[in-house]
């Protein structure tokens, strides 16, 4: 039963998103495509535009997670540091990828052609290999376990997509949501005592205020569907035994 | 010129944010409320539920910073660590904070009573402070230049506002937004140029696609007002004199 779980990090390189001007889209997106790869996203460190804290979260992260992933920094501006500071933490030089030199040449060809700042783009760790990209020119990278994505999150989903099915993960994280007009506070023993009855199964707990009224979703997550369904629905039950109205529809 | 740069970290304490299902409000609405306080974001990991992993993030940041914010945690469900690992990292008990106690004895008069469960969310490692909380009945609590608030967005809104004005910090980042309909890869030198000749002057670029154009945001950031408009003003009319149109209302 005890089952191999492959993790991923992700460092979210952006003063924009430090600063609060920017809305952080990449987490979910990625956590929600993990999900689905079978890897669980295990940490996120949100970082400035400063190469020393690049390279302390990318080395820590990279080491002690299965996947690692980064989002920003790779467009052509000055502020686009993420790839020197990747070179730098793996102590490899920085060197322009023919293939992405194509690529740029390709897109920019009808654009003003391809200038000293926009073959920025093309450079990448040595060794590397490349992540299409089919919104705009600059490809993605990958660096063994490290994956170079762009922060614009559609150009990024875009990348993701590229990258569906070829990453070895596990089973993928089920989980079934249920809900009750009821104060957390109130059932705090129930859910302990059901969560530690069903080995290999986590239950959340996630308060909400709406309609005037007090109620919480109650999230259980296991990798196993019959294990999942057996808590949920003893869970449900226990609700129902105690008078706890249910929120339609879960969530 | 050398001014005092007053920094915080943030550490968002969540499966679910992790796993996709719940998109974080709290990093852009405490990076807001900490400009404003002269205080600079400097750094978030965002952790699952598991104490060793809150303990490290909590030790990393709190020495490195002026000030460690948490979120997340510290409701009355078996899912709520957060006081017990911030404890564990500073390796002091936790106890009953009486004033916690009275304050859910009065919230929880008419719903109920403080029942075991609900005394958990007024527990505190020794020797810490109270945050008022006037939405529910949990108080955020402060033990030296931690802070430890609530997950649920208007919850720890609430504590902030509370806090408003009671932290040391420098001057505010001010900023000023110069939009154009260009890509950035045209203008790169410019940009790298023009941060150069203003010194104490930051300048980032965020390329966005709309109405099937290309344009870009160049956020210039400062703390002195005069340097931000001169540098604002230069790269406004260098853009100007390479025939670039301006993004109307800059954002």
């Amino acid at each position: 039963m005890s089952e191999r779980i492959w993790t991923a990090a992700l460092v979210v390189i952006g003063d924009e998103i430090l600063s609060g001007r920017t809305v952080d889209k990449n987490v979910t997106q990625l956590a929600s495509w993990l999900n689905v790869q079978g890897i669980r996203l295990a940490e996120v460190r949100i970082v400035p535009d400063v190469q020393s804290a690049i390279v302390e979260a990318v080395n820590a992260l990279r080491i002690r997670n299965d996947y690692l992933f980064t989002t920003g920094g790779i467009g052509p501006t000055h502020d686009d540091i993420t790839v020197d500071a990747i070179a730098a933490a793996l102590q490899v030089p920085v060197v322009v990828h023919p293939e992405a030199r194509e690529a740029l040449d390709a897109y920019y060809a009808s654009r003003g052609g391809l200038t000293e700042a926009r073959l920025r783009m093309a450079r990448v760790p040595e060794g590397a290999d490349l992540i299409p990209n089919r919104m705009s020119g600059a490809p993605g990278i990958r660096y063994g376990n490290i994956f170079i994505l762009a922060g614009v999150p559609h150009i990024a989903a875009g990348m993701l997509d590229a990258l569906t099915g070829t990453l070895e993960g596990g089973l993928p994280v089920l989980s079934r949501t249920v809900g009750a007009w009821v104060a957390e506070s109130e059932i705090a023993d129930l859910l302990r005592e059901t969560e530690k009855a069903y080995e290999g199964v986590s239950i959340g707990s996630y308060p909400f205020f709406r309609e005037g009224r007090v109620g919480a979703n109650f999230v259980v997550r296991a990798t196993d569907q019959a294990l999942l369904d057996a808590c949920a629905d003893a869970l449900t039950a226990a609700l129902a035994e105690q008078g706890r109205a249910p929120v339609a529809g879960g969530i």
